[in-house]
């Protein structure tokens, strides 16, 4: 799409102009699945699969309630809703193999914004392995995104939020923290801590960390995108146990510890609370020796059902904890 | 969500609150699906396969430009939002299975039409045999729906808009030009006539009609979204074909006739060019008997390549042709 005028906008180029845009860039990906029998362009899809599940999940992203285009590039907005979207299917213990995507945009939007979202949404989508098997653009008032994504796994071996047991070991394997003191940053107007901001701008995933935690037996899963406390309540509820972080195994890296203390933060309270980084969440039987690139960082408690510890005191003790971000806050 | 006091908007609710509310109602639906392994709530869905090909499409509607909301209630474009999506998987000859859903909301909407609008949408999703198999919720300056609709057929058996053959019948089935009409009595600010009106609210679709098309051996079908000469063109152009229309093998509504006679309209032009009836076109060989439900109203021509005739005259000539909604004209 790199031949537009750079001051095109959508009105110009109208629907189906913008249409045939994104089909041609998607034509040109360079992955491809073996199992793809009907490629985007028709009015759906279509998928052999042999005996696997399916996993499915969407994910919707907002202009201004979760990304700003003064504060991220089309490319990273887009490699950033994929990423998202991704990580939701990966946290089951699948494969990811396609994406289907939905924009609703302001007429006014710059053609060449479109380009280059597309672009970096199929650049992530790559990185994951994954195809974009469908699409569809609306006008809308402001910039909408809307990403189905699509993985399998062999039958029965899903990862759910309730299969954690007492004595397993709690494990993460991602940073935390570090998007949302990205976002901090952002918010006072600052570009700095590259670092930082980058990973609020673009989360960087392992997708094949989830697959690699299930065929090592965890017990249960999540994608952190809520904040690693807030998620691992999800499965502290959902399997009926408690869970008790020891935040010396926690490890706080630098930058992290230089922009709290700049901001008269604790870099703890970030890690806790931060979602954007989209890190797997996952417990393992004790014996089993955890895969490639979890780190333990705590146990599952019998009692303390549905909470999290923090060093043995509960976490909304220890912290002052805000509720994160709400969508409908009047 | 009847419980909800009427005046309750999203604010008060809360995201964890109207997650919770749509999930409870989508654990209350009567459709059931033997294959479905892990329902809406984790990370992700998961669906068992068994050598069959997976169908998947997407469709975003946005405010104002696919609905108003002073021209339909909840429960009517939280069921059309569905038919429209899930005609995509049937008009690939598939057999609808499950949907996601995406909504973005303002924080101001009142919570009660979310609550009719899912009422709504699991209604019909359940009319064509679907599950609900995940959602997100976001806030948005407007109201946005995003539906991925998924559906399964045998493998190689889909019906894609490439295979139709010179002498080929055209057949419809299903309504075109109703919703069309419908859509000119609201913008003309008038109510009735009910018939017409409704029409455009909801789509009436015949969801097995589909995989009956391809049992009988369909040549190439499309859903009917842009209009019906205009998604008529995809399959002339996609299939290196030309294709002509009978008007007079094409029945004309008596509603239609004595509304276009008071808007000093031509009723066969809303017929030619009406789309939100989500009716479904197809081709089949000439010596096939048409499946129930399926009316011939042309031929497939070997000339005229990407054309489609009107009684020997070209559309484009025939009719003065407006381009259809235009989602980025400023």
């Amino acid at each position: 799409m790199s031949s537009d005028p750079s001051s095109a906008t959508l009105a110009d180029l109208g629907e189906s102009g913008l249409v045939a845009k994104i089909l041609a860039r998607i034509g040109e990906s360079t992955v491809k699945s073996p199992n793809l029998e009907i490629a985007a362009g028709d009015d759906a899809a279509v998928i052999g699969t042999s005996g696997s599940s399916l996993v499915l999940s969407v994910d919707m992203y907002a202009e201004g309630k979760h990304f700003r285009t003064d504060w991220s590039t089309a490319i990273e907005i887009g490699r950033r809703c994929a990423a998202g979207s991704i990580a939701d299917v990966c946290a089951m213990g699948a494969t990811p193999i396609g994406v289907l995507l939905a924009i609703g945009l302001p007429a006014a939007t710059a053609s060449h914004w479109v380009g280059e979202f597309m672009a970096g949404f199929i650049q992530e989508a790559e990185n994951a392995g994954s195809i974009v098997l469908g699409g569809d653009v609306s006008g809308c008032d402001s910039i909408v995104i809307s990403v189905t994504a699509l993985g399998t796994l062999a039958s029965g071996t899903a990862i759910t939020r309730r299969g954690a047991q007492a004595g397993d070991i709690v494990a993460i394997c991602g940073r935390s923290g570090m998007a949302a003191a990205g976002l901090r940053v952002l918010q006072r107007g600052l570009r700095s801590p590259r670092v930082l901001v980058d990973a609020f701008r673009v989360p960087e995933l392992d997708y094949s960390a989830g697959s690699r935690a299930a065929k090592n037996g965890a017990t249960s899963m999540i994608d952190i995108s809520d904040g690693l406390v807030a998620d691992l309540e999800h499965i502290a509820r959902d399997s009926g146990v408690g869970i008790e972080l020891d935040t010396k195994k926690i490890v706080v890296p630098a930058e992290l510890v230089s922009t709290a203390a700049a901001f008269g933060a604790d870099p703890m309270a970030w890690i806790l609370a931060g979602g954007d980084d989209h890190a797997f969440a996952a417990t393992f039987p004790a014996k089993k020796r955890l895969p490639a690139g979890f780190e333990a960082i705590g146990t599952v408690l019998e009692d303390s059902i549905g909470e999290v510890l923090i060093d043995g005191v509960l976490y909304r003790d220890a912290y002052e904890v805000s509720s994160g971000f709400q969508h409908f806050s009047s």
